[in-house]
């Protein structure tokens, strides 16, 4: 009963930040529409500041909203009884639309700089995001290539879960702060009188924007890393192997967190290492095959 | 001999890991000196420009290398053999250091803004700097009551650390974020002519200093954040309680990726869950006590 009463506050527990960074998330994308409304020229495809004005809307929504949302997604407790496999395809699918609107919001940029004889690729926010654009597409190639796809060994997606994992946290970790910084260009630039400096409501607007993205994204990066909290391994998965086949030395291990909940919640009752080892190696197959 | 193979392995990939990070590292304090003194205004404590140019500097060196120094002090294999107190003061240490370096930084920027009559405290960098070195200021001060000072007990160590992990983490990241937007920010204001759009060298040489911070930033992440990099338990560590007064559901983990190591190292060998969870628990005491 006192185990169960635990396990209810820890649920509650990450309903309540669930809650807060979708709400926090939301709030963001409303936020940058009401800055490129109230504030700014709205939005069209033009060549105009208008076109530009995509760029920050199309990043928050996809590239740091839907990001954050699809890394989170196997965290989400009634998913669990839904098949690795679907949720797989939701987490490459919410991958993939954030993909495209960060590359559409990059082309509105480009087309705009064009139009207004702006040079490209000078600054420092330029060069991260084409960056982490290029790590992102790379992350996403090769996640459907080993997880999706049903041709590589169990052994190479153990071994690759932690690349997967860091990659991923660290690419949506650099896309916040590559936003902070485009926000700072963009305030630089656009104001001009009154200068950013002498603090207009658009610059304390916009402040509190950037500052909604930090939290937003110190939420998902706490949620996806609490080992408690992850989509726990499946009991009766295909793949299970005598231990002399278990590959030792082997980073077994599918997040950074690696698979503790396993440790806890089934193997608290059971006394041979023998079968926790076959849990553990089973977590990898599955997670990386189902 | 095919065990102790993939340790030495292992053990040189950390080296190489750890020596890529000390050169990111180093490399991007003397292009900070060579920024200010070659391309800016050098260095003093006058209200003038070359009073700000403390800024980049003693953040670069301070709250950038130095505290990503402290973060991974603790998987220096060849540190294991000193005590864990120590190491906790080494740790400290480097984060007072950090910490001093930082405010000094941010009173060279007061000063220069005062002298210059440009107002303090306007732009989304001063907003997320000051909150980074107020929640840095608290995380060490915390740190030093619970984790350093003998009164706090183990299952307040045990449950406070994996938040003070994350927090470290987390609080870096924000900090190379923040060096980002400051990047931006002076590049735009300093360079008039030729502007920051037509990429003069100063531009393309501290968008390379950027680069390296995000270089230098992700390697330190990767490497706190690997389970098996972790120091080992203490096997002969000072409390040790009969399995009946395991804190059960206490989170034991010490850091985001828990102690799997103890599980592979220790524990292979070992047929008793009974005794792994007394290392468990061990851990989360030893890390936390001694």
């Amino acid at each position: 009963a006192v185990h169960g009463a635990r396990k209810m506050e820890d649920y509650g527990r990450f309903l309540a930040l669930l809650a807060s960074s979708l709400l926090f998330g939301f709030v963001s994308v409303i936020l940058s529409l009401v800055w490129v409304f109230h504030y700014r020229e709205g939005l069209s495809w033009d060549g105009s500041a208008a076109e530009f004005n995509w760029h920050p809307v199309l990043i928050i929504t996809g590239f740091v909203f839907i990001q954050g949302i699809a890394i989170i997604v196997y965290r989400l407790p009634w998913t669990w009884k839904c098949s690795k496999l679907l949720m797989k395809f939701i987490h490459a699918g919410l991958n993939t639309i954030a993909m495209i609107l960060a590359i559409v919001s990059m082309v509105a940029v480009f087309d705009f700089h064009n139009a207004k004889n702006i040079p490209n690729m000078y600054s420092l926010h330029s060069w991260i995001g084409l960056t982490a654009v290029i790590f992102y597409s790379l992350q996403l190639f090769s996640g459907f290539a080993v997880f999706l796809l049903p041709f590589a060994p169990v052994r190479l997606r153990a071994a690759l879960m932690p690349i997967h994992v860091y990659s991923g946290l660290t690419i949506f970790a650099t896309v916040i702060a590559t936003a902070l910084m485009g926000i700072t260009e963009k305030l630089i630039f656009a104001l001009q009188n009154p200068a950013y400096s002498a603090s207009p409501p658009e610059a304390t607007f916009v402040n509190c924007l950037g500052l909604l993205l930090v939290i937003f994204g110190s939420l998902i990066l706490w949620m996806a890393s609490r080992p408690h909290w992850k989509r726990p391994p499946a009991e009766n998965a295909k793949i299970l192997r005598p231990i002399g086949a278990t590959p030792e030395g082997t980073e077994v291990e599918s997040t950074m967190t690696n698979s503790s909940n396993a440790d806890k919640s089934d193997l608290r009752s059971n006394t041979e290492v023998a079968r926790k080892q076959n849990i553990k190696f089973d977590d990898a197959g599955q997670r990386s095959t189902m």
